[in-house]
């Protein structure tokens, strides 16, 4: 689809979205993202201008279907994917691809840190219509025996080529400085962020500052040639509830001067109570580039459950206005998440964004779910599968009690049986209320609640 | 336990904790509660008094282990389960309650509506530590026809049967009056309560008020002789997001005069950002007694996912105040839960439930998050598995792509693998910070955070 919107641009010096949007062009994919979310092709143009909004589309990535990541648009969510040094190879990871895109993930991370990474990154770029991002830091430090062998030169080596590949948008880890080290003493986890932990290493060993900020102009360059996406790594993000209010730096935007698009990353774990200060803070400190939140967990004693200790966060840090949610699957804390905690983490997290979206009172967010009632109400099985977010497993969960084609009409389920049905019972009152209840009305508007 | 406790007040007139607690005695259970929950005995005797804790004690219940439902214990889960006249049995059920107590659950419903109902229930009293609730109306419908030969007579008989069996409390719907059928009339799901829908059927087909209104004086003396007490029902909760904002009564607190214990039910299917009011508006008018929600549900659109949808609600809800949160399981909308689903109801209900104690900063809630945060950063796995909520499940994902028992040592796990753990790789910051990050104190203290 993007190859002759492409075409047009050939040769152009500065072929980012910001670039065109903050020169009055509405793109074609600014065109699509527009169609796609229901709104106004100028307001998505002006949003990206502002840095409100980013749509993550590396020019190379040709067959992508551009969405967009904002405040003004529906709240997003990210999958992680990608092996590790010590299970997966390229086939499993495309299989956790297409589960993704499956279920729903608006945008996929390959964290591959094992393998041929260069080799699964092509595949999956290749076949993804998802925007995906990478974390450069990671391939680095493959190339080199040690954390302390990594060199400046070598990062931007990697940034170079992930760029040229296609890869959409970047955790890049320009935040953590050397003087921050201090701050991770009182810690109960120290520094979790993976990147983050890595530069931490390198400068304590070396003694000093963080190449990924000395160089952050260089990066722009770069980002700037093939329109990737700054994705701002919050190094110091807590790794804990304990941790969850020690003073994390929030990373700066220069990316803009370079006309280069930003989102902002967030935490973690952080009880219900500190979720909507996150927000405010992000927004107030980072001009409200969009923001981008892993989890956050709520409590940290589920390992197992991690999908859901952070839906809950998630769902509500989205109702405050995270532009993206990357989800947790029941693995994080334990092991490299299978095809099946793939599915478990997205349902979760397109859980968690469509009830922020909800929350936030989004155009039609809540018409699928009015749908489903609907067909609930009225017993049409099939349609309230058709209209769950996993209608396979719904399915299955009602067929394990009641596997006869016959009960998808059935005016009943295994749960409450016939007689018990609240939904049929009511139905008699609504014939009640049809027939003879109208002088009621008038009583009980009357009357008032008691 | 209870056994010698009662004896002492075997004959008299008035056993109930709130009579007791009115009365400036501190009875062994409030004792216990206080214990249990590190709590000073006079002020659980107070809250006692004041209707805003109940201690849900049958007198007939002699092996349960007391414990305390309001907002200044904390946060405490229910388990439904009972069969329905399609499925299960009493094996099945005694399992399910085995279950639940195993982790966690603080107070278990019996909602069978099939087979040998009276049995099943004395089993599970007897078999049971934790306070067992149930709906009375369920038992009295199976012993007629159809809904439209219920009789009060035949409602009251139930509930005096099952109040001398030990039944801590119980469901009545004494909210819903005949002059508020006419409010259904705009909803997508009608009446989804259970005993709602029953109590709206009878009255719209008898053209006559609600038995259980009119017999409320009665069902009082029942209580107060047995201890049992009130879980009001809010027949008219909304049964999906659209029907949120529905006017629906909330029920009286007459049962006080009666010095009988009282909680207030709620919703149901509520957006978050209605929440809070659902909370605020409950404390107003019913006078703070306890709060017990069922989820609530954030949206409607993922079936076979519920225990995530409500968990959401839960969560929020016992934050904001709510002292009792009903799980849901993955099954609900869709067949009778089995014993897993049960399993993951309660894991989820368990994290609600810790999470919201962590928000309202209870007394100690968040020492084991710190707990298992240290054993994560130490890589003292078994540590870890022993201190979360469902130890055989985290160490089942553990072992499942590191199965030696060596790895349970390892400083890292197959997530990242041992070049990429960010725990590890921050101990070397630690030991940056120890040696010589000092002068580097001074410094980040002056120039501030970027």
């Amino acid at each position: 689809m993007r190859t002759e919107w492409l075409k047009q641009r050939n040769g152009e010096e500065c072929p980012t979205q910001i670039h065109y949007a903050r020169n009055g062009t509405i793109t074609a994919e600014m065109q699509y993202v527009a169609q796609r979310e229901g709104l106004d092709a100028e307001l998505v143009r002006s949003e990206v201008a502002r840095g409100r909004m980013i749509i993550p589309a590396n020019i190379h990535h040709t067959n992508l279907e551009p969405m967009a990541i904002g405040v003004a648009s529906r709240c997003k969510i990210n999958a992680n994917i990608g092996n590790s040094a010590v299970t997966s190879h390229e086939t499993e990871e495309l299989e956790k691809l297409h589960m993704a895109v499956h279920y729903g993930a608006d945008t996929v991370m390959d964290l591959s840190t094992g393998g041929d990474i260069p080799g699964i990154r092509k595949a999956i770029i290749a076949n993804s219509p998802v925007p995906i991002g990478t974390v450069p830091i990671y391939e680095a430090l493959t190339r080199v025996r040690s954390v302390p062998d990594l060199t400046a030169d070598v990062l931007l080596e990697v940034i170079e080529e992930q760029a040229g590949q296609g890869v959409d948008y970047m955790t890049i880890h320009a935040g953590i400085l050397i003087q921050f080290l201090p701050l991770v003493s009182g810690r109960i986890t120290g520094i979790v962020s993976r990147g983050g932990s890595i530069l931490g290493q390198w400068m304590a060993h070396h003694h000093r500052q963080n190449p990924l900020y000395e160089r952050f102009d260089d990066i722009c360059k770069i980002f700037r040639k093939h329109d990737v996406s700054f994705s701002l790594g919050d190094s110091l993000r807590p790794g804990c509830l304990a941790d969850a209010s020690d003073e994390a730096p929030f990373a700066e935007l220069r990316a803009w001067e370079h006309d280069v698009q930003v989102m902002v990353e967030g935490p973690g774990h952080i009880p219900m109570d500190q979720i909507k200060l996150q927000v405010d803070k992000e927004m107030e400190l980072c001009s409200e580039a969009p923001f981008y939140t892993l989890g956050p967990l709520v409590t940290d004693i589920a390992p197992g459950y991690d999908h859901i200790t952070s839906a809950i966060g998630a769902a509500m840090i989205g109702w405050h206005g995270a532009a993206m949610l990357c989800y947790v699957t029941p693995k994080e804390h334990l092991g490299l998440p299978d095809k099946d905690d793939v599915r478990q983490g997205i349902i979760a997290y397109k859980i968690a964004a469509h009830a922020a979206d909800i929350a936030r009172h989004r155009l039609g967010a809540r018409d699928r779910d009015d749908a489903l009632s609907r067909a609930r109400y009225t017993f049409d099985w099939n349609r309230q599968f058709e209209l769950s977010l996993d209608p396979e497993t719904a399915r299955a969960m009602h067929v394990e009690t009641l596997p006869e084609e016959g009960y998808k009409e059935a005016h009943f389920c295994s749960m409450c049986g016939p007689k018990f049905c609240s939904m049929n019972m009511s139905q008699a009152v609504e014939r009640y209320n049809g027939e003879i209840a109208s002088p009621l009305v008038t009583l009980a508007a009357s009357s008032g609640k008691r």
